[in-house]
């Protein structure tokens, strides 16, 4: 492990690209659902040392008239990519709302199994009725429950993945003993939600336990983070709001009996390039012009719990319409991102639109500019890193990985190869021991 | 298609082999969580030209320390093992007992797209009290409740695959249209144990569904498998058990309407190979003397629903005691096999140890008696053709591949080359149409 704090970059390789309109400008426009697609972004990002790609999740379908989401189910999905790749880190995101934690800890388990110690699972808790629907619930739990849920599922999980200690396995060919099961335990954990008595099928995988990553940026979704994760993807998109979070989260972490160095702080960042800031406005401008504006509109209106005509593309937003929605349903993180930096900068909802709103930070500009700006974040303490999302891909993250990475290389902060094995190793995370040795 | 009928051949490589003691025979002890020697079981029976690969499943661990059992998920196998091969099907069990449909019909689409059209379910229902005890049941069901639950379980994960007609996906890149909604259908499914509103976040797999194995010999098993099963594996340990098991399915698929061809009948077999029969006998003999007899006896107690102290070594089995045990708990299947071959035979525990009781037929001899046996089981309708399992992988199947498998094709019953890129093709299947197309 490195002494020296390093960046982590992630690729968020969700929906082919963050540009609603990207899918349309791709040698194969079914590439959303082709597994050579996101094979070529896993070696692209492993390339250039990336500790992870990341895949997003849906669990209803949005919108399919309009372009790709996340179709292929990411556990599968970066099983398969873990045969093509052999250091880069596999983030999957699965949700505790519509999920079982026996079958959630066994499936990581074994992609941490199948790529030697490189999987991490995404916890999120799902707040959309259609997914709901989906699985026999007639509307989906309030957001209390949800991470009521959440918080024994992930508990849940993490005893299945100590259920082995380390040695358990001993493969002994001379006298036959295949295990000790003195070592292997049953969990007998009875809460609200779950009963589950263990062990896992499944011996300690390499990772110990497979990297724990959290998304939410409520309330809850902090006190989760805190509590359990490793890392944090968050939707902060200025260096204030930034900081502050990073602040709260590393001193939650402290006060949680934590090392806070061990929860990295990964917000979104969606850089869109060219050689001149005004080559890659122009750049932007040639995608934006394949939108569909009343579509987008309706997309904002809905991430912010409204309807499309509550919306005028000429006006700042309806905030005191906004104040009497109740958002329960709502990703709490990207509301609060997209306000945030409407009222900070007084934007009509064209200009927020410009902004990729309801999703990730985006900066337009040169390498050197997004350079400095990834630098800055990460000095000034607003991030230990960031999920980097591109307009599309894999050309956005090509010209990253190009232009951007090697920027970053020069001034120190970014690793010039991997210096361990495992996504435990690139995050500079320590492997944890099972609560049930001895 | 081809029009004369072909034997079908997978490779049923759970457990590292079927025998017990084979693991600690193996170059590396810890086979069974490792993924490169899947790869290479896989890649031996493609250079063959088998179907598939079979993995089997299990949600409870049992007795860790006589050796590995399926531990790494299937689904997430097999996705692994698509991108190490190019033709051979790739069939996973999964049960219908302790999954979500929703989830589970989602993950088979998203590898039959991985894998280019090669994924089957194989469809099972688990009796295992240990395992319902990982998913919050106190008991399991009784099979009845279960095979209830496995129908609308079917269903359902056939609706979801039907729910994008095939043209839905349109692409376009002129006109900005992804998806044809129209043709993406909710599935509205309300029953007794599932309310499913779809449609599936998965455009149409390749092979339009997943292929459908069934496994259980069972009243309801076969009343599932011959309504909605695209291939049964069973368990008939003699030609006359095969001969009406294969009638029976067949008869229930013509008065269910469909066509018996189109529904294979697969059972297991487990080829133990020497170049003379001796040699052969020696083989398993070298083997046998590595296992724990008290720990067999214990596992055939288990099988028949007894206590080991119930068996005696050199005795027949107590068919009165047999008799009084409620089984609804056990799988009919092998316990039906087990039971007919030792009484058949007079056999008595050490006898039945002998032939893999509570487990799939067994030949011990020769390649020239491996291909005569399974050519008159083909010949003679007791079989579509064989689940190969092997006593050690990936020895045991090296040496049907290389001795028997040549003498089939010799016999023009068995493949060349493969004709076709999915299992559906591999298996003379046609692609089902969209329930929901006009």
């Amino acid at each position: 492990m490195t002494t020296k704090r390093q960046l982590h970059l992630n690729t968020n390789a969700s929906n082919v690209g963050r540009h609603p309109a990207g899918w349309r400008t791709l040698p194969n426009p079914r590439s959303g659902i082709d597994v050579n697609f996101y094979r070529e972004i896993a070696q692209l990002a492993e390339r250039e040392k990336f500790d992870a790609i990341f895949l997003s999740d849906t669990l209803s379908l949005r919108n399919p008239a309009a372009g790709p989401s996340q179709s292929l189910e990411p556990t599968v999905l970066l099983a398969a990519l873990a045969g093509a790749t052999t250091h880069i880190g596999l983030i999957g995101t699965a949700s505790t709302t519509f999920n079982d934690p026996f079958n959630l800890a066994r499936r990581f388990a074994s992609v941490d199994h199948i790529s030697g110690g490189r999987v991490a699972w995404n916890v999120v808790t799902t707040y959309d009725a259609a997914a709901a629907a989906n699985f026999g619930a007639d509307a989906s739990p309030d957001k209390a429950q949800r991470y009521a849920r959440a918080n024994e599922f992930v508990d849940v999980v993490n005893k299945l993945w100590d259920s082995w200690e380390d040695d358990a396995l001993v493969a002994d060919q001379a006298t036959g003993r295949y295990a000790d099961v003195d070592k292997i335990h049953t969990i007998d954990h009875r809460g609200s939600h779950f009963s589950v008595a263990g062990p896992l099928t499944v011996p300690r995988s390499p990772q110990g336990r497979p990297v724990l990553v959290q998304a939410g940026s409520s309330e809850d979704g902090r006190a989760l983070a805190a509590r359990t994760a490793d890392a944090i993807f968050t939707a902060q998109t200025t260096l204030t709001s930034g900081q502050a979070f990073y602040a709260d989260i590393k001193a939650r972490a402290r006060a949680a009996g934590r090392n806070p160095d061990h929860i990295h702080i990964l917000p979104g960042l969606l850089p869109v390039l060219g050689g001149t800031e005004a080559e890659a406005r122009a750049h932007k401008a040639e995608l934006d012009a394949l939108l569909d504006t009343s579509r987008e509109i309706a997309r904002l209106a809905g991430v912010l719990g409204l309807h499309a005509e509550d919306l005028h593309i000429d006006r700042p937003l309806p905030y005191d319409l906004i104040a009497k929605v109740a958002r329960s349903t709502q990703s709490q993180g990207f509301v609060d991102a997209t306000l945030h930096q409407a009222r900070e900068g007084n934007l009509t909802v064209r200009e927020i639109l410009d902004r990729n709103p309801g999703a990730h930070r985006i900066v337009v500009g040169t390498p050197e500019q997004v350079a400095d700006d990834i630098a800055t974040w990460f000095a000034q303490r607003g991030a230990d890193g960031f999920n980097l999302n591109a307009d599309v891909f894999p050309s956005g993250l090509a010209a990253v990985v190009e232009h951007v990475v090697p920027l970053l290389q020069r001034r120190g902060i970014f690793r010039r190869d991997y210096e361990g094995s495992t996504l435990r190793e690139h995050f500079d995370l320590p492997r944890p021991a099972s609560r049930y040795a001895a």
